[in-house]
This record gives C-alpha cells, structure tokens and sequence, in this order.
C-alpha cells in the first residue's frame, strides 16, 4: 500500500532524529540554544565523516598516479581573493527596513513574496537590477519582521559573503583577512611551488580537503547549507585545447566514484548549468536523490586558464608552465575542476543506506532500521556481542575485542538480548556482529565429548542478517575478506 | 671531529629547506609576499601531516576502548568563550607608541630591552602590573618601530587574542563570532550529549582534531608557533577523587606514543609548570628537542571540574553526571587533558628523522640525507624505480606500482640513475624502494637457461640501504610485513 510505503519511507527528519540520538550530529552550542548553521559531529559522525574524506583522499590521490595532495591554510593573503573575484563579486543583494532595522536578502524577499502570493515577475528575479528589485519590494512587500506597511526600505546593496577578520591588534584594510569562501584558490597561488617541488607534468591534479566559511543569511535543510562546510575538491591541469576529454574523463570518473560507494546509479543525475560564469567554458553537477529532490553534491567545472591568469595579473608572478614534451611551448594551463561537499556527501551516504525493513515471518510486520553503509564508509566496522555477561563471556569477548582492534573500529555491547543489541548496530550501519557464546569457551561438551565450535564465534552479516561460525583464528582474515568482497544490497 | 659534526647535524634552517624544496610547505600566499603565520602543506607535507594526525586517532580512539572521538565546530555560540574564560583573560598587554602608532607587546618589549641591555628587572615581567610595565617603558624603551626618543605611549592595555568576525550582514555583538582559539570547549559544551547519544559511562574520554586560530603578534621557528594551528586534544572525564592516577596514567600513556612512532626517549622531557591556572590541579608539558632546545609538543593537564562548572553556570543546564555504578550519586566530572600540537608533531618527527649520513665506503665521505620516518608516517611507502625507461621495464613498473597502490601510497621515479633516485627517496623517507631489472621480464637468461630472479624485483631498506629479492606473487605481503616488524635505527 502506498500509505504504509510511505510511513517507512526515509525522510529529513527521521535522518535528524536519527543522527541526534545516535551521536551522528548535534546543533553546535545547543546548551546556549544554539549557534545557527553550525553542527558538531559526535562519536559516531565523525568516524563516518572521516572515511567519507580517507575514501575521497585515497581515490583522488592515491589510486590516481597523475594527482597529488595539498593543505593550504585557512588564511591566504587578502590580494588572492581580490584576484579570485570574490571580493567584487561574491555577494547577495540585501535591503534594510528603516523601521525596525531588520536586513532581509533582496531577491529572498521576493521570491518568498511570489511564491505566498501566486505571482509570477516579469523577468527572473536573478536577472533583475538592484533598482527592479527596490521599486518590486517597495510596491509589494511589507516588512517580514516588523509587519510595517509602511514600506520604508533603504536601497538595495550587495552584502560580500566572506567572513572578515583581522590579524594583529589594529584592525585596519592591510591586517584584514578574509576566511576562504573555497579552499581551490590556495592551489592556484601554489601551482608553480608544486610543479617545482615535485617535478609535476602536465597534465596533472591537486587535490584538497579542508573548511570553507561562507556567511550564508539562509541555512536550509540540516547540515545541508551551513556558514562552515568541509569542501573536497580538485584542479586538473591540462594543455589548452585539451580541457574538453579531461572534462568528460573526470565527469565519469567522479561519478564512478559515488557507484562505487555504493550510490545507486538511479539515485543520481546530472544538471547541466544553462548560466555560466564569464570565465567557464562548461558545468555539470552531479546531483543526488535526497528526500528534498534532487540536489548538488559535487560541480564540475571547466575553468579555462582565469584563476591562473587572474593571479598572474595581480602577483605579478609569472604562472605559465614551461612544457619540454612539446618542445618547451609556455602556456597556462586550461582547468578542470571537481568540487564535492563533504557534508553533502555525508548526508548522501546516511540517506542512501537508510532503510526500515519489514523483517517479520509468518505475515507478521517487524521493522528494523538499518543503514546499509559500504563497510569502508561504516563508523563502526565490528561489534563484539557476548552473549551474556557471566561465566566469563564478557572477558572472553573484551579479549576478542582487543585481537580486532589493532585492525578495525570496533564497539563492545552487553546490554539487553543480543537481538535488541543487532538492532542498535543496524540502526548505525556496523555490517559485521561477532557474538561470543558457551561454544566459544567450552572446549568440552557437557557429556565430556569434544566441542567442534570450541574457539569459534558466530559472525553475524547486517544486511542479510545471516549468520557464520567463524574460528577466532581466522577471525582478522575472515573480515578483512568479507569488506573486500562487500556487494551493496539491491533494493 | 666536533667542527664536522656541526656542519652536519639538523637545523631549523635545513629542515626549512628540506621542506620548502621537497614540497613538504610553503610559506601561504607566496605569490603575494606571504601571509604572516601562515603556512601551506606541499604534495609529501599533507600526506605526512594527515599520517600524524590518523596514527594519533586511531591510537586515542580505535586502541582505548574508553575514547571516543568527536568533530565541533569552529563557529561556536560567543557565550562559549565567556564562559570558558576566553573573552575575559586571553589577552596580551599591548602599547602604542603616540608617535609612529605602532603597537607593541608590553612583556615582549621589556624583554627584548632587558636582553639586549643585560638588565634583571626587580621582578619577573610576568608578574609586572600594567602600570609597572608603562613606567618601565616610558624611563627606559625608545620605540622599536619609529626610534623616537620621547617616549610617547599609550597606557598598556590587554589585547584579546581571539580572532572575531560577525555572521550574518549586521556587524554588532550579538552576531559576533569568534575562531576558537582551542578546539576543547566543544567537548565540553557536547558532554551531556555525548554521554546521552553513546551511552558512555564514567570514566571515559573524548578526542578531537581541527583548527584551532590565536591572533598572536609574534611568529616564530617556522611552523611553531602560528596564527592558525591544528590541535589534538583529548578530555578525560573521571570521577572526583581519581584524577590524580587518571593524570599519571595519561602522562605515561601519551609519553609511549612518541615512543611508538620514533621519538627517542634521550629527545623527550617533562616540563612541570610551577604557575598553574586557579582552577588547574597539576600541568606538565612533554617537550622535545628541537634543534632551537626543548619545546612543547604536548601539554597534559588536570583541570578539576573547572570548565564544565563554568559552562553549567553560563548555560544553566545541568552538567551533572548520574553514576549508576555508584548509587546513582551526582556529581561534574573532573578531567584531564591531553592537548598536542599537530603541526609541532609535523616538524618534531622531521627533526627526529632527520640525518646526514656518511654512507662512503673506503674511507672516503659521502654524504646522504635520509629522514628515518617510521614507515606509517611516512609520506611515500613505496617507489617503483625502472632500472631503465626501455625496453618495457617502464611499462613492467608501472604494472608493479599499480598491483601496489591499493594497499600503499606509491611514487614512480624513472629520471636520472638508479642511485641518485635512491638518495631522492631517502630524503624524503620514503622507506621501500623496488627495483625493476631485467631479471624482472626475462624469464630465461641469455642462454636459454631457466632464470630463477624471472618475476622477482629488488626491495631496498632505506636504513640500512640493503637490498633483498622478492617475488612479486609476494610484494604486498612482504612490505605489509616489513611496516609490521619495522624497528627504528638508533642513532
């Protein structure tokens, strides 16, 4: 029935109330109610978040012969964000009210407006001058905060989105910093640095993970939209006139990457962008089925030789690339950039693998909430069950835990049936459950004959919910093996 | 000779050159002239960075069954910083010279002059008062900046070392944020969640890694001291009573993982502070050392149930603990603190690993620079080196690096001889390097004789500089082995 398929269905909030009662994520400051769009991750999150960023990492850099790492700092001279356009042109448009002071974003305003009022403009809002926008909103729209029908509102302006800061005690333009609204441009002022340090050729790729600070007016959807987000991205450097096969070689191999982790394939789409910034010559973003829609996880974009000239212009420095397997033809180099959220990324991964399963027998319902993580990508790999605490099953379960923990995260529960304990490590995604028993310790029958599952432990598979008769000392290799050979579930 | 010795023992010049050249860092925003206290990390310096980082998780959190490990944000909600005694104490005194209106560090001008003048102020200057250190100045100190011999300064004030900026478009205090200046506060702000969402009982710590940000006016030792940081903190959460042992049992715990990774004993001491915080109950700091003395790398800590009584304070929310192990009494945890420097750590292992080694035969010197890292920290496992670039032994190399490269970080290295591309990898620490030759692809000598080196390649040890000749059905195996068994080379 489409009502019950419903009810079971995964949704943002289930999502949100699952990371919050599992130590997923927490609001940041919630015993000071709160700093807005800001999350911690807890013990959980941030496992899963860092084999997110180790698999990405590994993938881009390790597995790529042609791609190397880099970790630029937070704080980069003022001048490069200047070069990068960010300072003129990363803004929004926002009106005060002269009432009561409240600031609103211009175009917001009237979107929202439109929206409650079925109203259609007669251009896109996006495309309309601060001056269309000013005269719209003084015909229309009451002030949101105050309710004021006066309409008094100062002219539209541009609000710069990059948080602002300054180094040393005297705040003035030359101590200035901006936090970086992306961390790409510090691969831009190292290109040269690179290419001599590490005697790179062309064609080839910087990679890079790192916080991003964009002072958003508007956070949506969880962690989602936020001020500060972990940003995965790379820059490949190709000849000029190659950018279009390196453009299609890293839109295929990015979204390989998401197959491999286990993103179904119906589950993805790609948006092609129609507007285009004055500087690229193509963009696509690789977009997921999230219970809100579709929405980007990762752009590719082709950027041509603008951030590598734009920083030429304005350091004076010399960025082109001396290439002496072309007989020493200097040119800047044409780029192609990947560019993937990682907490989008995150919220991608828990959605993918969120499911409430009907595993009831006999006609009779019974829901398990499962998250079919990739094992690689799970926070916890292991969980040593001991069947009950006495007759020496905890030690002997405590011992196992510790001959597994060299090699995997593992976690150690003794409270409650192990039944209830399978359904706390589904509910967070632990893909493999050794449950410690009589057999495991009792190298003799009751009636004196030899116990065969004597030194052996069942290994319990979360997404089948089978079960195995492992021997402990094949227990490392027997899990090792079992991540190796992970197959996602069909669903 | 102690005058050869010299010329080849490590210095933070070479370290800087070794870094710089290799790709390990760059000064950040070069191109620009450089951003004062900022430093980007190359190719070879994030991966040694993020394997410094990762061996400290897995250590703290996946090898104690009591850690576990949490990601807060940087944003954190301003009362956090007032609660935590931030806003009010974490500050230098500063002073303006009226004529040049320059500023300076009070403390660190009085020092400079007493140094330079072998002068002993009557008492230590840490203990000056504000005005003390203004009648000091003003009988004694021309300005630095301008040179004016009048002595005309502004009264010394303090100078919050916080760095703040405003969310949202309206610049007042109640969107003021600041960058934490340590990444602990978020452990506790997210200690009754925690401790709700993953069940944990007391005792019980909780790690973190990130970014933390001090608007320090004085830069030194490269990156020792700077601007923006990332810290490695752990909290322990135990019961009043038992933070004396949990102290020592910390000391000696985060003492051993030096140990494990490299850092000789001989290179290690204890700094006790005989100034403590009010509410602190002990501090030592572990420091090593550096080539500029013994410095910080880590300071452990018992702080009484300090923090957690402020942020109960400041929050009104209850941070008790109820201990159901012991009668349900209540009660805020004490803790102990464990707070490393990761990128202190980054140049502590450099300089650890660092030698210049005479490796010449017969008397004659030769001399190698060779950085023993242990090999998990290294930033490359493994080279791939063709003997020669013809006749298919690039292409045989290529095929071995990729049979390697899902297990091991792997570099490939076909310029200039064998030899040279040997001393390469030994600077950078790469500790094994696999030679392709033609015993590799000839499966039969020249003669026609069966070739029993056929599929075999060289591992050479960059220690010892040894060589062994390994199967290729048994490379993998036989290098995990080697990370596995590796024992560092005393020096």
């Amino acid at each position: 029935m489409a009502n019950e398929k419903d009810t079971h269905a995964c949704t943002l909030d289930k999502i949100i109330s699952l990371c919050k009662r599992r130590g997923f994520v927490y609001q940041a400051s919630e015993i000071y109610g709160g700093q807005a769009g800001a999350w911690d991750y807890g013990p959980l999150g941030v496992d899963f978040k860092r084999n997110i960023q180790n698999a990405w990492w590994k993938y881009m850099t390790q597995l790529h012969d042609d791609v190397v790492g880099l970790d630029s700092a937070i704080f980069q001279h003022h001048t490069t964000w200047k070069a990068s356009g960010h300072v003129d042109h990363f803004s929004d448009p926002m009106v005060d009210c002269l009432e009561c002071n409240a600031r609103h974003r211009a175009d917001k305003l009237i979107e929202d407006w439109c929206a409650s009022h079925d109203f259609k403009t007669d251009k896109p809002v996006d495309t309309m001058t601060h001056e269309e926008m000013k005269s719209f909103i003084d015909a229309n729209i009451n002030c949101p905060t105050c309710g004021s029908t006066n309409r008094k509102y100062t002219a539209v302006r541009e609000f710069n989105l990059m948080f602002k800061t300054y180094q040393g005690p005297i705040a003035d333009e030359s101590h200035l910093i901006y936090l970086r609204p992306e961390t790409c441009q510090g691969i831009f002022t190292d290109f040269k640095s690179i290419v001599q340090s590490n005697r790179m050729k062309i064609p080839f790729g910087v990679a890079q993970v790192g916080k991003s600070f964009r002072n958003e007016i508007i956070f949506k959807n969880f962690i989602f939209r936020t001020c500060e987000f972990e940003q995965m991205e790379m820059e490949y450097f190709c000849k000029p006139g190659t950018e279009d096969e390196t453009f299609a070689r890293w839109r295929e191999d990015r979204w390989n990457f998401y197959l491999k982790y286990g993103i179904a394939e119906k589950n993805l789409k790609w948006h092609h962008h129609d507007k285009l910034a004055h500087y690229a010559k193509d963009a696509y973003d690789i977009t997921y089925n999230f219970p809100i829609g579709f929405e980007e996880v990762e752009g590719i974009h082709s950027r041509t030789d603008f951030d590598l000239s734009q920083h030429m212009e304005y350091s004076k420095k010399d960025m082109n690339y001396i290439d002496q397997e072309d007989g020493n033809k200097r040119y800047i180099p044409y780029v192609v950039e990947t560019s993937a959220g990682l907490n989008r990324n995150f919220l991608m991964f828990l959605c993918e693998a969120y499911e409430e399963q009907n595993v009831g027998t006999d006609g009779k319902d019974d829901y398990r909430t499962v998250l079919h993580l990739d094992p690689r990508l799970a926070p916890i790999t292991v969980a040593v069950l001991p069947l009950m605490k006495k007759d020496g099953l905890a030690e002997k379960a405590k011992e196992i835990q510790h001959l597994l923990k060299e090699d995997f995260v593992t976690d150690y529960d003794v409270s409650g049936t192990v039944g209830k304990r399978y359904r706390r490590q589904d509910e967070v995604g632990t893909p493999y459950c050794v449950t410690v028993d009589y057999d495991t310790i009792n190298e003799k029958n009751e009636d004196g004959s030899v116990n065969p599952n004597y030194n052996t432990v069942t290994v319990r598979f979360r997404d089948s919910m089978e079960q195995e008769r492992v021997s402990l000392d094949d227990l490392v290799a027997f899990i090792q093996k079992a991540i190796k050979n992970y197959k996602p579930v069909q669903r």
